[in-house]
């Protein structure tokens, strides 16, 4: 098994990440942080392995495997269990305090997990470890940002392909079916890592025609009746019309992190109101480019983007139409819906190298979905874009 | 938005299932039943909306719609709620009793999910919901598992194509690629529903050669490593070479439901003992269909694969080599592993119109991995295979 945790030029990279989560600890009086979501394993270990990782504020951290993942025998720091109740008594042999605060991810695991994980430490207090965690994902280092700059590159590379896919009288889905074809052999891993119970998808979304105006259940910034009653979001299956725009936003994830791009193409013609909306999603993205500087009140950027949409008479149609969506972005990482959100009352301040992902979109009845979406990095200079692909509506 | 469970053909299959709930809620004491997660919303309704369902032993079950999902203005028994903390009101305006015991999905939902919701009723008991749902959705209905035959139908049309879809010098990944397009153009909805938080997959397991021995950390029956350390499951990315086998377990999800099937092949020549080791699996395919009645004791048929498997002087590479899974095969339906799991320490009794798919596996060092999995039904008279399609090991 491979463990990028002990790679020697991996050990500086997790050392950073531990701090950043030690400072999230600290701040919230937790003592002892124990991790077993697979998305804040690969967090703290750049892998994903059966077990657990204890994190407290002094010594280092402790990664218990259970099999079959296993523990390299010259490993420091790491212990084979072969269950999580076997992880108290290993404290106490180890001298531990038995610690006052425990951390357990209450918004990553199941109740049944946390119920099982909480008995472990009948002395201690029990509170939220997905907070601090979050909290420490938010801001990313320079070789995440890295990562996801790959993700944006090979994500671009297939969007690029996008065009020579499409076949007359095909349908949305179709469609879809090819551009994933593409992206899986760009090294897509074709797996959605995403927070919640509400974000259900496969490998992306392709909505076109009337499918933009039809609500979606999930937490996505635009809807798509879907192709059956048990997964209702995205393509609908229907052909793809002469006058009707095909928007497409597919799964940017290429190494445990992702890129978010969403582009709009049309067939052969499309309205004015399509292309002056489609126009002021761009002229969106450029203010928010400007604007989104470390201590920005994020709320601006929500707020600023609204203004914008009503200043050019397209509030009705602004994300969304018989439905709306009360963000136009969110941050992005090892998971599609990390912090921060881009909303109204998220009045907290921009902090550079967060990485978000705005999404400022149009349905157009009748027409579709139009706008861009990028993933974006926050500078000392406002933002810079990690999904560098042309933006114009494009011919299918 | 369509609700199927308004429709009149569905309305009998529906209020079937409550049936089921209802006395899985009888013998486990619960009064009052809230179902959130999307699998038991799909049960219970055959869609996924934004909402819950209230499940009680006398009334007609309750949808509470939050938008955009909205209940259609003639529906009985239906509300729109823009949170869950409306829901206590409503059931004291409707005169309903403060319920005793409270069922909460605890094996489906977040901690802090279940955190909000066990809020809504501070006077009652709350217990786990997720057991008796489960539990009744274990004996599948007529209608269910006619919908799994129809997915064990496109699942093995898809399968017809596999060999057409190899070409010389191509790796595990490339053919998987083929092979999910094939899939998502026969109708797979490329979305895997799986419960617990140990079974992260993309469209689904392609291993071949040595790949079959390294073991992954999923609670798969078969390892992989994977192509990228956030996912390490399933193709590793080499090129298939002659002489050994590709197992392919890939997706069967075309309608809500699912079938799971394994069929192996292999390039240009496979050794001796891995064809023997690819006859024992179907032997024991063949016995336990005979055996697998209403009754049979869930572990017989562990027991008496290990003991097929053993005879063979196979027991070594039987259900992996370097890591060994514990059950041979679970149940399947709207989650890929549902109730019960087929492995040496489940003596429940099968019952008829169980659902199970049965992979009894070898793994045979420098070849690749051989068997059959099948997804099946309890007949009074053994097994009915729900997965039609050659079984014998085929050439690439």
């Amino acid at each position: 098994m491979n463990y990028p945790f002990l790679q020697s030029e991996m050990k500086a990279e997790i050392a950073l990440r531990f701090e950043k989560v030690r400072a999230e600890m600290a701040t919230a009086g937790i003592d002892a942080l124990l991790v077993a979501s697979s998305t804040n394993q690969f967090y703290l270990s750049a892998c994903v392995f059966r077990g657990y990782i204890l994190v407290t504020p002094d010594r280092d951290p402790v990664w218990f495997m259970v099999p079959p993942s296993y523990a390299p025998e010259d490993t420091l720091n790491a212990a084979t269990i072969h269950k999580p109740e076997m992880i108290p008594g290993w404290m106490l042999e180890k001298g531990y305090p038995v610690p006052v605060k425990v951390g357990l991810e209450f918004d990553d695991l199941l109740y049944s997990e946390i119920t099982r994980l909480k008995a472990l430490f009948p002395e201690s207090e029990i509170v939220d470890g997905s907070k601090p965690l979050r909290a420490a994902r938010m801001i990313k280092t320079d070789y995440e940002i890295e990562k996801m700059r790959e993700d944006g590159m090979h994500q671009a590379r297939s969007y690029s392909k996008v065009a020579a896919c499409f076949q007359s009288g095909m349908t949305d889905l179709e469609l879809q079916i090819e551009v994933e074809r593409v992206l899986r052999l760009e090294g897509c891993l074709g797996y959605l890592r995403a927070a919640g119970s509400r974000m259900e998808l496969n490998l992306g979304s392709v909505i076109s025609g009337e499918n933009a105006d039809a609500p979606s259940p999930y937490d996505f910034a635009m809807g798509g009746a879907g192709v059956d009653p048990s997964l209702p979001v995205g393509a609908d299956g229907t052909t793809i019309k002469p006058g009707t725009t095909v928007m497409l936003d597919m799964n940017g994830g290429f190494n445990g992190y992702q890129s978010d791009m969403t582009r709009t193409w049309y067939l052969e013609s499309v309205s004015e109101l399509a292309r002056k909306a489609h126009e002021c999603s761009r002229s969106i993205l450029r203010e928010l480019e400007r604007i989104a500087i470390p201590g920005t009140p994020i709320s601006n950027l929500y707020n600023r983007a609204v203004e914008m949409a009503e200043a050019e008479g397209l509030s009705e149609l602004f994300m969304g139409h018989r439905s709306k969506a009360k963000f136009i972005g969110h941050g992005i990482g090892i998971e599609l819906n990390e912090q921060p959100v881009v909303m109204a009352r998220n009045h907290q301040p921009l902090q550079k190298n967060m990485t978000i992902a705005l999404e400022p979109k149009f349905v157009i009845p009748h027409v579709g979905a139009v706008g861009v979406e990028n993933t974006y990095r926050v500078t000392d200079h406002g933002l810079e874009n990690l999904t560098v692909f042309p933006e114009e509506l494009q011919e299918l």
